[in-house]
C-alpha cells in the first residue's frame, strides 16, 4: 500500500474523555473516531487489525469443526420473552418499535436467536454435537461507556453456540472452545490469564473468562502464584481465615462507644484490632403484600460483600439494602450500633465462613451508643447460618490449598459458559435421543470481544511513542520511509524497487510517499505502532546501505542495501510464526 | 469440507410466503432462515456466496483505490437532522432512544455519518480526492418487506462515498465508480444493464442503476436495443408521439356521452381511437391558510402518469390528488366528465408533450353527460404550459433518436449517484482549496446490495430441480458424492483420496459423507446448485471411471479415474477466470 492512497489521520493530542493510554492512542494512531458515547467509527487504519484479528479467530473457530452463519442484529422481542430475559435485562438492552408497533431488540448477544435457529432445524440426536460462530456487530447500551472500545455500546464480537445431546457432550465442546480461546489469545501475542468466572445473567453451570493483564483492567482477578488458581473477584471463593473457632475467654459486656459508628471507629476506641469487629450489612427482600424479610449479614470488620455471591444465597437473589426506617423498625437504632443479639423483630443472620470461626468478638448491642465484646457463637448466640460473603484479598490462602491469592486488574476478552438448558428448556428446543425421547439440548456459549483486543493488546504494547503492535495483528508489517521522495528521484526509483520487492514477498508494508520530513514520518508510524520500519535516503544510495529498526529496538541497525528486503522478511515471517 | 462438519439443511417445500423463485430455492437451498418479516439468519451455505460477492467487490473496490472503513449501525438522530433527512425520510427509518432518551437511527444509509466524518478528518485540498467504503449490514423498514433478501429489512451493502474538489473532479469519481461496477457484475456473471435514474430521497444531480434483468423484478425498465439508451421507467424521458401540430380541421362540437366516464368507453361510444381522447387528472398543492392550488394535468387517454416526473414540475414537489369534492368545487362536476375548457374556478393546467401536439381531440365538457370534440389549442384554448407527464411505453420513439424502445424488468443490485454538495453544504463539510478558499467538498454515493445480489443470481440461474450457481458465487465448486459412503471401504478410501486431491488443486470442494442414498444426495446438491459434481461408487473403482456432471448438462460424462481431478479442476478455473 502507498501512504498516498491510504488514509492517514494521526493526532498529537488525545481527546478529554480518554482516561487510558489505549483509548489514547487508538484515537491518537487514527485508528477509531467517536461518532457518540461508545460509537466508533473503525478507520482504514484501525479496521486492517480488526480483520487481522477476526481471521486469526475464523481459523481456530474452524479448525474446531465450528460452522460459520451470520445472525441479524435486529431481533423480536419476542424471543427474549421467551426466554424470559426481556424482563431481566435492564436498559442495557436495546428496545426498537418498528412502523407497526411491533417490539425488536438491537441484539446485544444472540443466544435466543440460536436456540430458535437450533429448535426449527435440529430434530435428531444425529445431528449433534453442532457449533454456529459467527462475527457480528453487536449493541450494549452501557450506563457509562468509556475506554474507547473497551467498553464501547457497538462492538464487533465472535459468538459461537454449541449443541450437544447431554452434559458430557457439553464438556467436550466446552474444552474445544477452551483449548481455541487458550491458541487464539496465544497466537495474538496476549499476556492473559483464564480464570473461573461468574455466570451473571446469561446463567448455566460453568464458565471461565479470558482476561488480558492490564493494570488499567476493569475487572479484579484473584490468582494463586503457586498453583493455576484464578478466578474472578466476583466469583472468587474466600476461605475461612481462621482455622476452627477458639473456646470463649471473655465475658459477654456492654461497653459504652459514644459515637462510634463505623468499624474502624470502634476499634480504635476500644483498643482492638478490626479483626476481631462484626459489620453487620442489613438487607430486605420485599414479599408482596405484606413487611419485607430482613437479613442481617455479618463480616468481619475490614472485609468486603461481595454482591454476586450475596445473590446466590437462597432467598436473597433479589435482595436490596434495607432502608435506614426499615433498619430502625428492625433493630430500634440507626445503623452504626446493629448486631445480631436483641434485635427489636426477627432477622434471618448469615455469618460470612471466617465470622463463623470467630470467637470473643465485638458486635453492635441494638442500643444507641453501646457495642457489646466477648461474643461468642453457641454461648450468647444460636451457631448462625454460614456463607462464602466476602471478596477475597491479598494474602488470602487460595482455595485451592496451594498458596496465597494475589490480586491483578484484567481486560475480559472472551468468555466461556456452560448455559446447560437454560434456553433449550424455555424455548423448546428439544431433539430426539437415540431411543426417540424428547430431549432438550445442552448448550454452551462462547464469546470474543474482537473491537475490544485491540485495546487490550495496545494496554500491554505500547511506549511513550505511541503502539506496538505484535505483528499478527499489525495493520501493517513494515514501513518503508524515504527521505526527500518527492524530490529525489533517485530515492524514489529505489524505494519503489524495494517496496515492490517486499509486496512480492508477501509481507505487508506500506511506503510512506507523502513526502513528508523524517521527523513527521518516523512520530506518525511509532505512534501507530508499524512494528518494522525502514528508511531509505541519498545517503543509503551512496553506501549502498539502508536503516532498519524495530519498533522496540533502541537503535538502528545499518543493512546492506541488496539484503535488506530478505533480511526484513525473514525477520517478519519469524514473528508472525505461531 | 467434509458434509458431516458443515450444516445442511433442505426443504421439500418452500415457505408461503415466498413469491418468487429465488426466495423459495434460498429457503429450500438452507441459504437463508426468516427470523421476522424481512429479517434472517444468513445460514452456513449462503454465507459462504454472501463472502464471495463480498470479495468481488473489495477487489474491485481497491482497485479504484477506495479504502475500506466500517461506519456504525446505530447513528446518532442529530446528524439526520443536520442533512434535513430526519425529517424527510419516512416510516423506513428506523428510529431508536437510548437509555438516556436520545435519539439514534438504525442506519439505512452512510451519507451523515461519512460526511460528518469527512469534516472533522478533511481541510485541505491535499486531502482530496478520496473515497471510503464499507461493507456493512443496514436495516430499512420496508412497509412491505417480500421476495426473501431482495426486499428485506436488514441487509448486508456495500457503500461507498467520494469526497471531491469540485464537479469535475466528481465525474472522475463516479467514472471510476461506475467503471468499477461493470467489471463486478460482469465478474458474477450477472446479465445487468445500467440505467439512467431518478435520484429518489437522496438528491443531487445524477445517477445510474445496474440492474439485474429478471421478469420477477421490481423495476421496469426502458431501454433502446439499437443504443445504449437505457432507464427506469420512472426516469424514461418519453418524446412526444406526434411530431408537430396539425392544423385544426373539425369545429368545436359538444357531444352527449350519457354515463361514459373513462376514455375507453367515451372513444368506444364516439367510435374514435383513444389516441384522440385527453384525459385529466386533477392534483392539488395544500396552501396554508388558503385555498389550495388546483392543477389540471393532461395526458393522451391511453398513457399513464409518471408521479416522479410529476413531482419535478415547480410547484408540484408536494402534490397529492384533489378530492372529490374539490373536483366539483373547481370543476363544477365529478370526474369523468372534466377539462381543460370552461373550468368553475382557475386551475394550472398542464399538458404532457404528446397532448401539446395533439389537434381535433376531445375532452371533458365540464356538465354531466357532455364531452367535446374537435378541440384545438390555440383556436379553442389557450397554448398550454407543456411538460413530460408520461410513462414512456413499449414501441415509443427512443429519446435519443436511435429506434424504439423496448421494457423489461429489472432487479437494483447497485447505484451510483452524484450527490454533488448536498451534505457538504448541510452539513459544512468544508476544505480549504488551492487559494486558501473554504469550499464544499462535491460528493458522490455509490451502492451495491450484496444479499440481494444472490436473490438476482438466482433468478437468472435456475432449473426445475435448484439453483445453478455460477462458480464465481458458488457456496463450494464441486461437491463429490460418493455411493455407500459409510459401508464401502474402498468407495470411501478412492473418495477421501480424491476429495484430497482436488483440495490441493485449491478448488472448493464439499464430500458428501453424509451416507444418504445417490438419490438423496443429487436432489440435495441440484438444488443447492453446485456447479459440478462428481460422482464415486463401486462401478467406478471397478471399471477406473467416474462419473462427472455439470449443473447444465443434460447427461454425465465418464472420466478415466486418475485424470478426474486435473480434468474438472480445469474446468472450474476455466469458469473462474474473468
Amino acid at each position: 500500500m502507498k501512504a498516498s492512497r491510504f488514509f492517514i489521520s494521526t493526532l498529537k493530542e488525545a481527546p478529554a474523555d480518554a482516561e487510558i493510554i489505549s483509548h489514547q492512542l487508538m484515537v491518537r494512531a487514527g485508528m477509531i473516531r467517536r461518532i457518540a458515547g461508545g460509537i466508533y467509527n473503525y478507520m482504514p487504519i484501525g479496521l486492517r487489525s480488526i480483520r487481522k484479528v477476526e481471521a486469526i479467530i475464523r481459523e481456530e473457530m474452524n479448525r474446531t469443526g465450528a460452522i460459520e452463519l451470520l445472525m441479524p442484529a435486529v431481533q423480536p422481542a419476542e424471543l427474549w420473552h421467551e426466554s424470559g430475559r426481556l424482563e431481566q435485562y435492564g436498559p442495557e438492552l436495546l428496545r426498537v418499535k418498528d412502523r407497526y408497533d411491533r417490539n425488536f431488540v438491537v441484539g446485544p448477544t444472540h443466544e435466543e436467536v440460536v436456540t430458535d435457529l437450533a429448535r426449527r432445524e435440529i430434530k435428531s440426536y444425529r445431528q449433534l454435537p453442532i457449533n454456529f460462530y459467527q462475527v457480528q456487530t453487536k449493541f450494549r447500551d452501557e450506563i457509562r461507556p468509556r475506554f474507547g472500545v473497551i467498553r464501547g455500546r457497538e462492538f464487533i464480537m465472535k459468538d459461537a453456540y454449541s449443541f450437544d445431546r447431554d452434559h458430557a457432550g457439553l464438556q467436550l465442546s466446552y474444552q474445544k472452545m477452551y483449548d481455541a480461546y487458550m491458541r487464539i489469545f496465544t497466537h495474538l501475542r496476549l499476556e492473559f490469564r483464564v480464570v473461573a468466572a461468574d455466570n451473571g445473567s446469561i446463567g448455566g453451570t460453568q464458565s471461565h473468562e479470558f482476561h488480558v493483564i492490564a493494570a488499567t483492567g476493569e475487572d479484579v482477578i484473584a490468582y494463586c502464584p503457586s498453583s493455576d488458581y484464578a478466578a474472578n473477584i466476583e466469583a472468587a471463593e474466600a476461605v475461612s481465615l481462621i482455622e476452627s473457632r477458639a473456646a470463649p475467654s471473655e465475658p459477654l459486656t456492654k461497653k459504652s462507644t459514644p459515637g462510634k459508628v463505623k468499624c474502624e471507629e470502634v476499634a480504635d476506641y476500644l483498643g482492638i484490632t478490626l479483626e476481631r469487629i462484626i459489620k453487620s450489612i442489613v438487607l430486605a427482600v420485599d414479599n408482596e403484600g405484606a413487611d419485607p424479610t430482613i437479613w442481617l449479614l455479618l463480616l468481619q470488620g475490614n472485609h468486603e460483600l461481595n454482591k454476586t455471591k450475596t445473590k446466590k444465597i437462597p432467598g436473597l437473589a433479589d435482595y436490596r439494602f434495607a432502608t435506614e426506617k426499615e433498619i430502625f423498625n428492625w433493630f430500634g437504632v440507626p445503623p452504626g450500633y446493629l448486631g445480631p443479639l436483641n434485635t427489636r423483630k426477627p432477622v434471618k443472620v448469615v455469618a460470612d465462613r471466617t465470622v463463623a470461626n470467630m470467637s470473643d468478638f465485638v458486635i453492635g448491642s441494638n442500643e444507641m451508643n453501646c457495642h457489646i465484646t466477648g461474643v461468642n457463637w453457641g454461648r450468647d448466640l444460636p451457631l448462625p447460618k454460614v456463607a462464602d460473603l466476602r471478596n477475597v484479598r491479598k494474602g488470602d490462602p487460595s482455595p485451592d490449598g496451594y498458596g496465597e491469592l494475589n490480586l491483578c486488574r484484567g481486560i475480559e476478552v472472551g468468555h466461556v459458559f456452560q448455559l446447560g438448558t437454560k434456553y433449550s428448556k424455555s424455548m423448546g428446543a428439544i431433539f430426539l435421543d437415540e431411543n426417540g425421547k424428547p430431549t432438550p439440548m445442552t448448550m454452551g456459549s462462547y464469546g470474543i470481544g474482537i473491537t475490544r483486543i485491540l485495546s487490550a493488546a495496545i494496554e500491554q504494547n505500547f511506549d511513550e511513542r505511541g503502539i506496538i503492535w505484535p505483528e499478527a495483528i499489525a495493520p501493517f508489517h513494515l514501513v518503508l520511509c524515504p527521505i526527500d521522495y518527492k524530490r529525489n528521484d533517485a530515492v524514489r526509483k529505489q524505494a519503489n524497487q524495494l517496496y515492490n520487492e517486499l509486496l512480492d514477498s508477501g509481507i505487508e508494508v506500506i511506503l510512506d510517499n507523502r513526502g513528508e520530513r523524517p521527523g513527521v514520518m518516523f512520530v506518525d508510524w511509532e505512534l501507530i505502532g508499524i512494528p518494522h520500519r525502514l528508511v531509505i535516503g541519498e545517503r543509503s544510495l551512496r553506501d549502498k546501505k539502508i536503516e532498519y529498526q524495530g519498533r522496540r529496538d533502541a537503535e538502528p541497525t545499518l543493512l546492506p542495501l541488496k539484503q535488506a528486503a530478505p533480511w526484513v522478511v525473514e525477520r517478519v515471517c519469524s514473528a508472525l510464526v505461531h
